[in-house]
């Protein structure tokens, strides 16, 4: 996404935001292999980080998180879910590194009151599909790209801390929540919705007892056989169940209930 | 706690603080009857509020979390769960009204700077033991006293919403781990347990099934009867056994584990 003429961008008036409050996005897909982060390269440079921004003066801060993530990635969630607040005094101890003269360190000077004074910040999470998602870089990033989780680069102030929380808080709730409506195609294998359970845990697990508790929770439905070169092989097809998703998101699959 | 003379209230100096960001912490016990909360009467006035202030420019989140709440009510606690940053425009509408000339006026007026401009406010939360507490009005506030989750007063700012969310969070958690160790005394009837249990999930269990699920955890052991009039009605007494509860907590009590 270039940016608009007519919109001037929101890094130009430092006066206009929260002071000491800042949202970082953690969007997670799944590629039926691996988890991915979605990441931007700062403009000619070699420092990555979560898409982020400040919050206007004017604005709710939930409202923020979704107009940030879509200025600087081009997708467009209305819902982020929030996760975490970071605000541990030396978070912003990796600062990104701007070159002397180039058109971004002249931008970046208009926010140098905001950014070189303690901010704190506001992580929010979503799910997305990554087939489904565009990723555009917004005019400060050279690139705006779905990364490995297992791979990721280099990241400025404390974005590796704020991944790993989000993924924290996430095996947490896939402990009384189903997940995956949101990662996966519509249909899918029970192998490769187990792998994304194995991935979010980072461990493995017993595939027998993984599919007979998933389908006793009842969200799954069976569908016809993937065709394949030899028939007899060929996986059932799953798809979510989403009456029976959204009633087990509302209750909670709790050892009490 | 009465403020000592040798050290400066932290409402002395806006400018020691971050701007744009407070604290607030729901502190939530359990009497064997009702949750109850903690809350401050704000001096000469009737209005309530959750013990809160500022961040420190050179002290991290979490420790502020709980100088705060030692200094506004004398409880000490070394560590306090964040749970929710509120960052929603109208948050402040309900701000405090401070009476004219009033001692406590003069020092809000020092502090206009900070409380007169928004600022989002970071939830930090703990379950304590209530009769091991005793808490101590500070010098803002005429009392700090537990009170009744279902008979909360009129609270300043968006205070019954951070209540309400600190709830939501602890019913989440309930779902795959196991609470009461911080707010029980040594021994208790599984009736008392369960009424923990209902007052949190707020509706009622089935007395059987609720034994057998609690039992079969293994994170309570059993001691004698406590003693009555009609002896053959005494119920057994609960502890919790620590060492597994400690393996519960870090595990979860998950659906997959």
């Amino acid at each position: 996404m270039a940016p608009k003429e007519n919109n001037p961008h929101p890094f130009e008036d430092p006066s206009s935001f929260l002071p000491g409050v800042s949202i970082d996005c953690v969007i997670i897909g799944f590629d039926l292999k691996e988890l991915n982060i979605l990441l931007l390269k700062l403009k000619g440079s070699e420092q990555w980080s979560l898409p982020g921004g400040f919050v206007y003066l004017d604005e709710d801060m939930d409202q923020a998180a979704s107009r940030i993530l879509e200025e600087r990635t081009g997708i467009r969630l209305p819902y982020l879910k929030q996760f975490h607040t970071f605000g541990d005094l030396n978070r912003r101890e990796n600062a990104p590194f701007i070159e002397g003269n180039s058109v971004l360190a002249k931008h970046f000077k208009k926010m140098l009151p905001i950014l070189e004074r303690r901010f704190i910040s506001t992580g929010y999470l979503s799910l997305v599909n990554m087939h489904s998602s565009a990723p555009t870089p917004d005019a400060w990033s050279d690139s705006c790209a779905w990364t490995p989780l297992d791979d990721l680069p280099h990241m400025i102030y404390d974005h590796h801390q704020i991944v790993d929380k989000a993924l924290e808080q996430i095996r947490h709730q896939i402990n009384y929540l189903p997940i995956g409506i949101s990662l996966l195609p519509e249909k899918f294998t029970m192998k490769e919705y187990q792998l994304l359970y194995e991935k979010i845990l980072q461990k493995k697990l017993d595939r027998a007892n993984f599919q007979k508790k998933m389908l006793k929770l009842g969200f799954l439905d069976r569908h016809e056989k993937q065709l394949t070169g030899g028939a007899h092989k060929a996986p059932f097809l799953y798809a979510f169940n989403e009456s029976k998703y959204q009633e087990l998101l509302e209750r909670g699959i709790g050892y009490l209930s």
